[in-house]
């Protein structure tokens, strides 16, 4: 028996065209609904049989499926759930991808009527590469899935949404969302704020002989600011639903620059060197 | 003809023990002088056919030779010199892999006698890994090596010192010393600054059933993350040496971040989006 007769995936790119493959290479649906704001890229995932039927609105996507997975960006989550809810039928599922979980799981489980459940995903996965020909069916293969629970949420939807997950490879853990929104705003949001600054800084600085002092970088450069590579949409969406928690984090991260500055600004080399070490020591736990 | 006859090799580390390599294996040398603290891995080295002479001190490491690399933490270059200087003969040319050029290249130029020759070398090679056992020949080929002469150095020294460089494999450039510190304290010294700082943010927080929030760190935090695994002693020393430099670019960084900052507070998604497209278009200037 299949996972689910009907599904719908709302923005066929990276993650959502990545799931229809993985979805059809363990034989978890019958069919696969795909609608998009592109439809371009929708003829074209269905050309390639990543999806079956390419809806000609938000209705005819969602009107017959068991479950919706919203696969766009951050922002367009809630306002999509409340377009397409009055065309489910009763049983429904909606989940998402969202990178950002704690205001929209929220708003969501407030929208959501007698009968429609929605429980929050955030599949830890992607690439600097987006879109419909980046995606394949191993994206998710051995990754991480965070899923964000709340007292509303159903007990079977929530079953139903983590074997999804985990029958196209993933690991599934539940976070609280508001928790989920600082972890990850902690070891992904900051990081890729940084890079971005960190990238902005340099680009703009010159030598004296008018050349780019970008020209002059090494590995390192290329390693730390990989993620500034980052799609700026998608980015923005993330900072800004996870507003209160980015601000935090960088205030964190500025009074942790601050302390090292004050260190070399002092000369103190012993602090400096402690300091380093310490870097050293948790970076081990990241690897 | 060789390029020259016996050289010494001050530090037998990565840096240096890769330098040994590659001049055998281009028949660079006649004789390899090694020396450093560890008597231990100099025997190693000796044993292994990295160098040919495993010098009791710095005074039999240098007498006979045509040309001193200082491949030491760059806080001990200047001391180096000072201390070898008496023992060096007419014509010996001393040149350095220091990471930070301005102090020491200027020091250096007034501690040199008559009829013996500094010059300034960062060939912009490494890695995370240090000391001997990482060391290979082909370290240094097809990477940069910037050259800082003065107004007192002397023309046949850095064709000299050039002409090593080149033989191993490198493209070298020309900078003046202070604006190589600069140059590289952008592309180099702060991203340092910055991973390391990011790691120790991170690394102290914790999820509320005490988890650190590393454990769920993913691909792009390894990669920002992976020049805070450099050495405590190096990095200290070159952003204590490189210190004027160090402050400003860090000043600028924060800067930087704070107007991120703002506009995230402010909620600018336009002014958002537009910085971290420009950081794209900057990054895209570092592949």
């Amino acid at each position: 028996m299949k996972l689910f007769e009907k599904i719908s995936i709302i923005g066929v790119g990276l993650l959502g065209a990545s799931l229809a493959k993985a979805c059809r290479k363990y034989n978890l649906v019958e069919e696969i609904y795909g609608f998009g704001r592109n439809r371009e890229n929708l003829e074209k995932a269905k050309s390639l049989g990543v999806i079956d039927h390419c809806a000609e609105d938000l209705e005819n996507a969602v009107r017959d499926v068991d479950l919706v997975v919203l696969c766009t960006p951050v922002a367009r989550i809630v306002p999509l759930i409340e377009s397409l809810l009055p065309h489910l039928k009763q049983g429904a599922v909606i989940t998402d991808v969202g990178s950002v979980k704690g205001p929209l799981v929220h708003q969501a489980d407030n929208l959501m009527p007698e009968g429609i459940f929605f429980v929050g995903s955030h599949p830890i996965a992607g690439g600097e590469k987006s879109g419909l020909d980046a995606s394949r069916e191993d994206l998710y293969v051995d990754a991480k899935c965070i899923l964000t629970p709340t007292p509303k949420t159903d007990t079977q939807a929530l079953e139903k949404v983590g074997a999804l997950w985990e029958s196209v490879g993933m690991d599934t853990l539940t976070l609280d969302a508001d928790e989920h929104d600082f972890v990850f705003g902690a070891v992904s949001h900051l990081p890729h704020i940084v890079a971005y600054a960190l990238m902005n800084t340099l680009g703009t600085l010159r030598t004296r002989q008018d050349h780019e002092v970008t020209a002059y970088s090494g590995a390192g450069l290329k390693d730390i600011t990989r993620i500034a590579s980052g799609d700026p949409v998608m980015w923005r969406d993330i900072c800004l639903s996870n507003q209160v928690h980015s601000l935090d984090l960088i205030d964190r991260f500025q009074k942790t620059l601050g302390e090292l500055r004050n260190v070399i600004e002092k000369k103190d080399g012993q602090a400096l060197e402690e300091a380093f070490a310490a870097a050293n020591k948790y970076r081990m736990k990241v690897i």
